[in-house]
């Protein structure tokens, strides 16, 4: 049973991204300290066990967010991988303490506008540059829905749309990294944008740029929510909503 | 006392549609192993009680709906027995655990546009192609409602949009399976879009084909729970989420 | 203490009309089965208490509605008559584990625009039909809010509007009974229209020629919640939830 | 320690109206009956402690309302003060089991547009009536926020919507009484009105009258909640909802 | 380990503003009181673990808000810190029957508009006035969220809203304090205002005037919450909350 390759995953399309987001209900922490102790082994195991088929990603929301205190990434080839992983993860003492609170499904495709055929010169400046700011502490989802007068414009305008998108969020490559998961049909969005940053004061001016381009006007849903985290082991989620080492 | 049969029934012009979602309370899982063990037999039971007026269909979604773990389609020439069997589920100890978070009712009727008289050619294409993937292992249910100026159209103008929704559709019916009901006045929702399917990734791409054609614009819901789930026989359902094996 | 003759009321002008509707609590379900039993002779005598001031219909929604179970439409001349009854229900066993999801207050008016005054013909229609369908089993509850810009139409404009509303309604008056409720200032809504019908196949047409009228593009609130239930006796309803004679 | 003077707060200008609005958890139901018997009591004498910086009025809204069973109007000079009132009573046995459904604050000021220097004859028939029917029994609370083209007209122009809204809600003055907070700021509305009346069917036509009126279009909130109540003493409403003489 | 000059970081620039707002769970009020009694040190303990990097403001919200008993406001240089420090807080006990109902993460940043270059009158204006009232007993936490339309204006044409914006309000300088946190991407608003005044009667004033200008057309949110308090100590609060001298 070999481990999935995450570099790989995490380049491939056709790979579903499920993205879960939980709140641990409040009586959690009234549990026994050695139930919390022992929490997050158990979940290490149900991720030990899915290796094969899932890869897992955690990040600590509580304090940023009112409606999650976590949430979780999980990448697979087959979308009811995921959901076995996430089953299983709702049957440990941790999981079955957490309400969850949204849940978008994503699948990766190929670049639709900013290619070499259709956009050279935007194209090679998504290649061009590489991120070069210390190793990402937080990580920031946010679900997009485009209106009917998007989805009604011809290809050639939305390409346009997307190139003025495009062009002022270059100079941010370097210290914001991305990834879209496509959405329509599976979940209520059509898109789910992900982000990697250490310099949230770079990531807000990269999303004001984004406010500021015409593609904005069709958007019906922009957040909403709007998910930061600090980018943590899921082993060090778990142990630090489980506290177990306070006695309540 | 026969079972109703199933191939007639979801072929049949007035035949209701219930769709009953569910949310799982985590008290559940807190149960005794061998309540959560009984818990299957105790709903198959219902279901076979119920067989000579309905027929139900189970799926479960957790891991990728926030609002529910399952739901189910009931099909009944007669609304009242689909109540009935409801409430006979929701007393058992699996369905006195399950919250209802959403529940739509729908009816089938002929088609009202793409019809052998209105529009030959579009016709011929709906009934040329059947679906040839893999047996689908995915169901979406999409609720759809139209504001007042789609239904103060003339039909001969309806007629020509459906013509436009439907052309871009044909080529995805040999990879997704589609069922329509009608809710005008029996639920908050004009219509329940119910479609299976095996290829997601093309299931995503028949959606964008549908947020692409004029209608579009007349839509003011559109998902708002689109729920996704993977089928499965109730049986399973019930005992994926019960989790008997488990000792918590 | 003489009861409200029921006929008269559900015909009288100046009567308030409480609709009041109820989710039970799953720790109901719980409860030892006597106390279960005993439940419905319980309501049944506040019912008794105040029949010299209210009459009370029951309506099993459970199955069709993810918001309810069951709800209560309550006429009185008084309405803190009605009040005082649901507050006496909300006492009983039953009612105290009962949750109120949704409750509005209307009151009885003559007709306002299709008088044999204003619209001679189309009174004439109204009063021609009666409904000769089996007796109704299906009851449902929509309310309408209407938005700024049709209470500024003149009178004449307003009148020529339901005229158009109200000409494709005649031919269902022999399937469904209809009863309008004025709630402007008194609930959300202006209006509580309240339907019943043995036939949801010709009541969802009815409902898709209402949507075809212009009057159609001024509602702000049309449903929301669109309540459907079967017409029980309050002696049914709470017998068929307290589900008394199952050990749970 | 002497009372405040009712009289004069209530027709004093720069006085703070705190409406606080509440619904009883299901628990309190299930209390000893010594318990609820003790409840107005308590509730009372924390009225008596704050009696020279608060008034407090309360009304019984169960049965009328899905989201409350009563709510309280609070006068004061301080807003601190009708703080420290409101946090003492939610430490009462009754108060602590009783949930805040919508809370909003707001504040006296004198009137704006239909003054004796601006608009005399309507200045003059808003005081030329006064109230002649029997004491009211109904108080009716509805918050009010406009939009931002209401509030970029110029004060001529809303001086004239005024007046016309003003024109027909004279002939209401004999049997609904008005008061009006100012919130903007305060609470995420920017008035609220608060009305009483003994005749509901006069109440409804006048909030018709009011809906009639082009300022209606400037409406983005009007009502939600609209909160329908009996005024009764404080005392009556807590033993009212306690229903001490019960045995559960 | 020196604690944050709080006068300092209250002026910086790239400072990190985290407003969490809280309702305290019934349950609580019904722990021992003893218990009650000993949260106010816990959570003092918690602020003095974490004094060199965040400063923490607490306000009472109760009987203002009905979707908050309190908020805190915490400042940190880096954001990470701040999750720390709230994560803590929701260990004690008095967090841990704490729910999070609101929180809006934001950022300082110099003014965009009204600089010394592009607006030096204005400028001016900002820095003549100064707060001369009283020490502020209120304050007031406002999100703001604009439109595309907004963003999509020239930089000129937004200087020249915000200099309409800022007219009226110079005015208010010696009765309210303004502060200005950026939250575009972070959370779902793109400002935080905050205000603390003494005089609510002036702030409602300012806020009329701010709903008089053009740029109020540009907003989706504003307020929603609006989250008005009393400035206390945090253990002020806490003990106030706790009501640790009543026994229930």
């Amino acid at each position: 049973m070999a481990p999935i390759d995450r570099a790989k995953i995490l380049t491939d399309l056709g790979v579903f991204g499920d993205f879960a987001v939980y709140k641990l209900r409040p009586e959690y922490a009234m549990l026994p300290a050695a139930d919390r102790k022992a929490a997050a082994a158990e979940v290490l195991a149900v991720v030990e066990k899915h290796k094969d088929k899932v890869i897992v990603d955690a990040y600590l929301t509580r304090g940023f967010d009112a409606k999650s205190d976590y949430f979780l990434r999980v990448h697979a080839y087959d979308l009811a991988a995921a959901q076995k992983f996430l089953t299983d993860f709702r049957a440990t003492k941790f999981g079955s303490y957490s309400d969850v609170t949204e849940n978008l499904v994503g699948i990766t495709k190929a670049l639709n506008y900013i290619t070499k055929q259709k956009s050279e010169t935007l194209n090679a400046g998504l290649f061009a540059a590489t991120y070069t700011d210390p190793a990402p502490r937080y990580a920031i989802m946010i679900p997009v829905k485009k209106n009917a007068e998007w989805w009604n414009m011809t290809p050639e305008q939305r390409l346009k749309e997307i190139e003025v998108h495009t062009a002022p969020t270059l100079q941010y490559l370097v210290n914001v990294k991305r990834k879209l998961y496509h959405s329509t049909g599976l979940s209520d969005t059509d898109f789910i944008t992900y982000f990697e940053t250490n310099d949230l004061g770079a990531f807000n001016n990269l999303l004001i740029a984004l406010a500021q381009v015409p593609e904005n006007k069709y958007h019906v849903r922009w957040g909403n929510p709007t998910v930061l985290g600090t980018i943590q082991s899921i082993d060090s989620v778990v142990k630090t909503l489980s506290d177990a080492d306070r006695s309540m």
